[in-house]
């Protein structure tokens, strides 16, 4: 398997100012995986549910070519639950309730056909199962991307710097950034996580887009501007399941495929935003986001500037 | 004269977190005629300055050629004066004084040889003012562009909304957007101001870019990622500057061109943040905008997706 993720499948109750959605699909893992789908006919899923867990979305998955094995149901547990609930600025939300579940405990294994994965998406959870799931690839993949939360910052901080000293991208959000570094500025941030290990810092700045930086040479791509926006859950997860599942593909790790990477991700990420939970992601055809490319390619071109 | 500009000129005192500048020449007007310079040999300022002001700071403009028959000197009076404090995000800011002074009760007069500008560019100011200076000009120019914010809003609207319906370009801010609309999303927002009569929204994000919306195009530029932000004053006054200034200096209102504009108020804002005041924007030269113009258009340059 060239591309593996970890990350959570679970449940998610969301309150958005469009409406609610009770105990929908979701986590990282789900976001990542139907994203990358998009560009991958394989890839290999670590993740942990309970038997609760519907097995409708295990086929959508699987006729996704997402591979099973590494996906543990435990007996009798019930899957990871979050419930939240957006502001009116559709930024800021509210955490109402976590249940860690199945979560508890959980020690990832990789299976013995993805050990020597080329590509190897980190999707943000416990530092700590990141970490276990990249002590058990083999061989040094082709590019490594981790994603975080300021949640990890606060209770497990030396954990967090540790997997982050190994990965070769960093993907945060602005906020974020600016708690890992102490720093305002992004080309302040990108320096700082340069020094702490990852060749590329990836910041995603919500509906303000995604800016990169790498080795002095910086990207930014917009968000696609959208008329309504239902539900931004997810689409941190989606832009990144977009980003490292278009680079898997390619099979190219170079500086002009990370910047299309991040096109791709910012417009299926734009998608997501478009209905509660997977949904959007899941109706998504090709012809639909190659159109939106498109249009975000047209959205920045304009001719040199005359002196 | 083919660039007529009203704004005011005035005293600024400003507190950021990078310390403070005490009554230093600012103001809307002085803003965009020294940005305005670097485009164009000869421009026309109409405003209202106190005796207290500089001669030094109107040696300065004369020597880039802004004319100062549209600039009345009050005798006796006091120019326009505005104190404020950033906040640590440098977004948010307190206003500590305003004082009106040689601003209350002011008529504008244009210039007989500027009542055929092609190119006007209405500063933020009291609404009827900018009317007052509309009104005069006496041949439709080839572009009005407005700025204004939420003050006028505030205690002005329906004046404000009068002079909106007759501008080709409204230019505003993120929130003020909003304000003025009610709406929350900016494609939204610029079907509504479209409605109100510009054809042309020219939406500014700050830190975040500017999105310009026409007849159904969308055009971004991100603002270039600085390491240090000084002083933000002005910076909307000087991408307003830039903007009309590369228009009237290639005579051209097409959409490319005003893509262009755009990318050229961006950079130009971003010296304006580097230092306080007015300052870098009198010491900026062309190989140093021309420099950044390059940054900027390699930052968002990506090749075609491959399906």
């Amino acid at each position: 398997m060239s591309l593996v993720i970890v990350g959570t499948v679970a449940f998610d109750s969301i309150k958005t100012p469009s409406g609610k959605a009770d105990r929908v699909v979701g986590g990282a893992a789900s976001y990542i995986a139907l994203a990358a789908s998009h560009f991958v006919r394989e890839q290999e899923l670590i993740s942990v549910i309970g038997e609760d867990f519907p097995d409708e979305f295990l086929s959508v998955l699987k006729s996704r070519g997402v591979n099973m094995n590494g996906l543990v149901t435990i007996e009798g547990g019930k899957s990871f639950f979050w419930e939240g609930s957006y502001h009116e600025d559709l930024i800021g939300r509210d955490t109402v309730t976590t249940e860690l579940n199945v979560l508890e405990g959980w020690v990832p294994v990789v299976p013995e056909n993805s050990k020597s994965a080329k590509y190897v998406m980190l999707g943000n959870l416990d530092p700590s199962v990141q970490m276990s799931v990249l002590d058990q690839i083999s061989t040094r993949p082709d590019l490594v991307v981790l994603d975080t939360m300021n949640f990890w910052m606060d209770i497990a901080m030396e954990s967090l710097k540790k997997v982050i000293s190994k990965v070769d991208v960093l993907m945060i959000n602005e906020e974020e950034a600016r708690q890992l570094t102490g720093l305002k500025t992004l080309p302040l941030v990108a320096a700082a996580v340069h020094k702490m290990g990852p060749k590329t810092v990836v910041i995603k700045k919500g509906e303000h887009g995604a800016i990169m930086f790498e080795e002095g040479k910086t990207f930014f791509s917009p968000a696609m501007p959208l008329e309504k926006v239902v539900d931004p859950t997810g689409a941190g997860d989606t832009f990144a399941g977009g980003f490292i599942g278009y680079l898997a593909r390619l099979g190219d790790t170079s500086w002009e495929a990370k910047k299309q990477a991040v096109v791709v991700g910012s417009v299926l990420a734009s998608f997501t935003c478009e209905d509660f939970g997977t949904k959007r992601l899941q109706t998504l055809n090709e012809s639909e986001w190659h159109s939106r490319m498109r249009q975000l390619r047209a959205m920045v071109k304009f001719r040199s500037i005359r002196g």
